[in-house]
């Protein structure tokens, strides 16, 4: 008799892995240190209308199985539906999901926020979307009741270095047992593909830092200033996202030249933009380094790969997908610089392609050094990876090639308010993966130090790693 | 006990992996819609005078086996040995496959063709010889016999583009109840390698298409013709065999200037051919669009590694094997090239490197244009492959970043008329998967439902994306 | 009822496996045809004073998982720390390794030599310090000894060509039943990075074969002499640590050039170190040619990462990882070139990225040339890949590519005498793997065929083609 469908010991395949989730991992609390909410939806505590806002208005993950499945574009992203047709056609999607994530989360989040028990399909789109629509109208379901109620402790959000962070300042003031704290994402800092928009990005900057910037010591002034100014409000994390880590030689004069080329709005060529890149890069890691920030690089996406879909829709818009690109040079070159130095701060690298999981669990060894425990970590499956196979691959990876004992864990990375059950997903296939081991007699029967284990990595490892509050 | 070996739940670990592959996909016919057989010897529905030439002639797998088992080549490929003597060489090789899908292949191919279920060795070589040989004497057992054994509904050959088809006509106006259709595939106008060769094929493709090729534009007009002639002959898709996709910025009289150049017998440098070839692609690319073919793309092979077997046997004399070439980002801007001009067609793009998966599964995400069900598609594990690990590989990752079930499933891609039980392996393959998913709660148990996706894969899929009548 | 951790049928996961393994696995005795242990500590039948000694010393492994878990480098490699507190801080973090395969060896370790059941942890680690060192000090502990007890009939060091060999001639004259060769090689004759080292390292090997090396003439000439010099000590193998394999064009000429320039102590560009690199690997590949040794190549570390650590401890310092360098083409025409002249000997592959075991296992099949049995292999998961999910990886590649039944199997590459247990690992993953396939149905119940397979792969395949004594 087959398995009933996400019931209560859903990927939980033996007797102990069924213990070590119920007893030790699903109780624990959330700590989501990196995603992409919106802090101001966080602090004005927002209300939903219905489940399309919440679940497909800016879900790029939904909108590209919508399109390989045939939905026209206008009841996906389009102006012209309205939020009950583009759910019918997501509705109609969902069957079509089978294997992919999209029909895991899918149920889990009608389960665990709408107690939801029915498959949804073309057949139950009407049924499903009165009634989540409804519950969501109540103030039960704003956007702060939707994290207490998976336990969320605290949120890392993901911010432009000239964000003024006024949301998280009202939000921390409320004190209602959350936090939210800024991660200080430089990444249009790095962008200097287009001088004219590098130019209007730095003015921006430059106001932002009470600075008029004509040089890249005023660049970087202004991004120290900023730097402080997420600090000041709490953050303790910074981000990139790069196809690959740059390391490049280059001189500060030259990339003085470079810097004052693009304010020209001349272009750089590809080496003059490797030597900025690099330049910049090294010192956002200082000013890391100083603060005991973590550092965090989101490595190997191939973004941007449709202009029409970009044209209509702008970033995000569900065109991106995984590179090959070479990182292990680059990468391990970076962090000798630093730690050479003394100046290579808490690190977590995460990977896009999973071929490469075996490189980066391999790279985190080279540079542990026995100050901080598991100081360079090897992130959580991320995109395109955050699901079954991608994270028993990174957890399988981490383990063969480091201390998974040591790692911090699960993060949402996500956009949603209800993409929360992705930790009990990850907590699930964790306890899984060590209750087999356990069973295969590939592990000790020791329920206590491996509950323990289990216990730090969906809490108590990021507690203790990222020193928040 | 140990299950038997092939027995009729071969493959298929659970109960409802049993009742999916018996009751959903056990009897759909089939539509192999890429494939290397010879359209002669299906014309002439021709009769094999023993299992060597059904099976040795032309199989650079089990060569390559041979090779590695201490076989000498003159038992292999050499002139100076007979049929019976290379098999038994073969079946002396058997026993040391075993793991290797050939050991699979080669018992599945006895089973379902001659019914023979003892195992194939030293010891049974010459029984084995002596049974199949005089089965395959029989009318019974010619080409075209063989192929409606297995339900064959339609086949697609791979073609040159100066082919006639005359068997391919002839063939079909015989009306046997399977249909044979063409394949465009140009690879020899974009190996621009070695002036000389390239020479003497523009001369034949302007003999194909009446035609004296003095310029790029005449070039492109004898393509055009060919493939018209393609078209007139059922033909719906074409075909590349590439390392990686190039993608290179041209002007048109500088890719002029390079044909000029071959033709004058001038080597090309690596940017000129990259170029040319740029060009070539996309213009045969609008081809495609124009007509609504299916183009695919077998991706990353390096192909002709040993010229000492090249001399004696010539190409694919089993010196080919898995590159491991950079291919995302010139695949996206190919692909984006033509988006944007709203000129790309149905694609399959064939990945041969399976630390490519997630890449090439990833990719034809940032393609579905929501007009076409599953317009862009990740074709099934190919050549090295295709075997149990290469074809879940494959399943998985595109569950993971697609749809499954829009999947246009299995092809032989075979030059042998008994491969068609790979058909059946990759069917039981996926029913497995599936079946393990329902019975472990990560599906539910909507047989019906799931049937009809395994039907779909095994063929309405297939059917409906190639618009084969 | 989880299965006990490590007892007699530890990973082994069914009947068929456990027989496999105890009838025709377990008793056969070891080649260990490549390992980095100390020929002098052999030769001089050495006694380790204490289990920090033998275990802490050196492994690069352990020191990379305490600094992961926090503890200080004088805990590890330092100079003001005790052997008894080393190991202290060794026992605490060994609970942290659970799913590394430093927690598999360490207690298969303890099982195998010391009969120690208990697991090591802060808890237990003075009782098994006292245990361990009691007994390692008495001369049944010896390194000769050690050998004895795992069934050790043949090791073969890697070395220096400059090294005298001294005691692999005083061990062997000792005629104890084990047999010590060494492995020719010469990486330092293709580290051309820095002028003055090399200008040093030539100086020497010139000194070794009695000749003043002037000209590169010369050096191919001593490293000739230094090879016979080996072969006359029943040297068989040669090895190379590489990236990747070079293949550049070169003239003579040019090369000469370049080890001029060398000399003079001026450094070389990346073009000139490829041909260089390039002249010399072929050279030496001609020399194992002529005497039909067996090439070994271990391709895709990225070496030498951490300056701060390499500057305190020196190289193989734990600061090395796994690369992801571009080998398929340059592997390729550097095989194809000796094949063509009729002079590519016996070769192992290593690869160390799991990424590239496709790649790796196809090539071997470009290059059998049937008259040797499985000339070309893939040699087993190495370095971070020596565990379950990596020997597994390499063992399904190169079933799914190649001949598993001719594979010469497993090696330990190991520094330290007690890491004889990684064969017993090795085959029962092998006979679990082959255990499942029989219990599956998807190999034929012939426990007398894969039963002396498995033999073959334990023992005999390497006993006849390494052709030691």
């Amino acid at each position: 008799m087959p398995k009933a469908f996400i019931d209560q010991d859903f990927l939980l395949q033996t007797r102990t892995a069924q213990l070590l989730y119920h007893d030790f991992a699903a109780h624990m609390p959330i700590i989501d240190y990196h995603n992409h909410l919106s802090a101001k939806q966080v602090a004005e505590n927002m209300v939903f209308e219905n489940i399309t806002q919440a679940w497909l208005y800016g879900d790029h993950y939904k909108w590209r199985a919508m399109r390989a499945n045939g939905v026209n574009e206008e009841y996906i992203t389009g102006k012209n539906t309205s939020d009950r047709q583009k759910f019918e056609k997501w509705a109609y999607t969902v069957p079509y999901t089978m294997r992919n994530p999209l029909y895991h989360w899918t149920h889990l989040e009608l389960q665990r926020y709408f107690d939801i028990h029915e498959l949804l399909s073309a057949n139950t789109s009407n049924i499903i979307y009165e009634r989540t629509s409804q519950i969501l109208q109540t103030l039960q379901y704003s956007t702060q009741n939707l994290l207490q109620k998976m336990k969320v402790e605290t949120i890392c959000t993901t911010d432009d270095p000239i964000d003024d962070l006024v949301h998280h300042e009202a939000f921390n003031a409320m004190n209602i047992g959350i936090k939210m704290y800024p991660t200080f994402r430089a990444d249009k800092v790095l962008e200097v593909y287009t001088p004219e928009n590098y130019k209007i990005y730095v003015q921006k900057l430059g106001e932002s830092a009470n600075l008029n910037i004509t040089s890249l010591s005023h660049l970087m002034g202004a991004l120290t200033y900023r730097h402080d100014y997420f600090a000041r409000r709490g953050c303790k994390l910074s981000d990139h996202g790069l196809d690959t880590i740059p390391y490049a030689q280059y001189n500060d004069k030259d990339v003085e030249a470079s810097f004052q080329k693009l304010m020209r709005g001349v272009k750089l060529n590809s080496e003059e933009i490797s030597q900025y890149q690099s330049f910049v890069l090294y010192h956002l890691a200082l000013l890391d380094a100083q603060k005991g920030w973590v550092q965090q690089f989101h490595i190997g996406a191939l973004r941007n790969n449709n202009t029409r879909l970009q044209k209509i829709i702008g970033a995000d818009c569900g065109a991106d997908s995984i590179g090959d690109f070479t990182v292990a040079q680059g990468m391990a070159q970076f962090f000798n610089k630093l730690d050479t130095e003394n100046k290579l701060t808490k690190t977590i690298i995460y990977n896009l392609n999973p071929a490469y999981n075996e490189v980066f669990a391999s790279m985190i060894g080279n540079f542990q050094d026995g100050n901080i425990v598991g100081k360079i970590q090897f992130g959580s499956g991320w995109w395109f990876l955050d699901q079954k196979d991608g994270m028993e691959k990174q957890i399988n990876a981490l383990s063969n090639m480091g201390l998974l004992s040591r790692f911090v864990g699960m993060l949402t990375d996500s956009r949603s308010f209800l993409s929360f059950p992705r930790h009990e997903y990850f907590r699930r296939i964790l306890c899984n993966i060590l209750g087999n081991d356990i069973e295969n007699g590939e592990l000790p029967n020791d329920m206590n130090w491996i509950g323990q284990m289990v216990q730090n990595i969906c809490y108590h490892n990021a507690k203790n790693y990222f020193n928040l509050n």
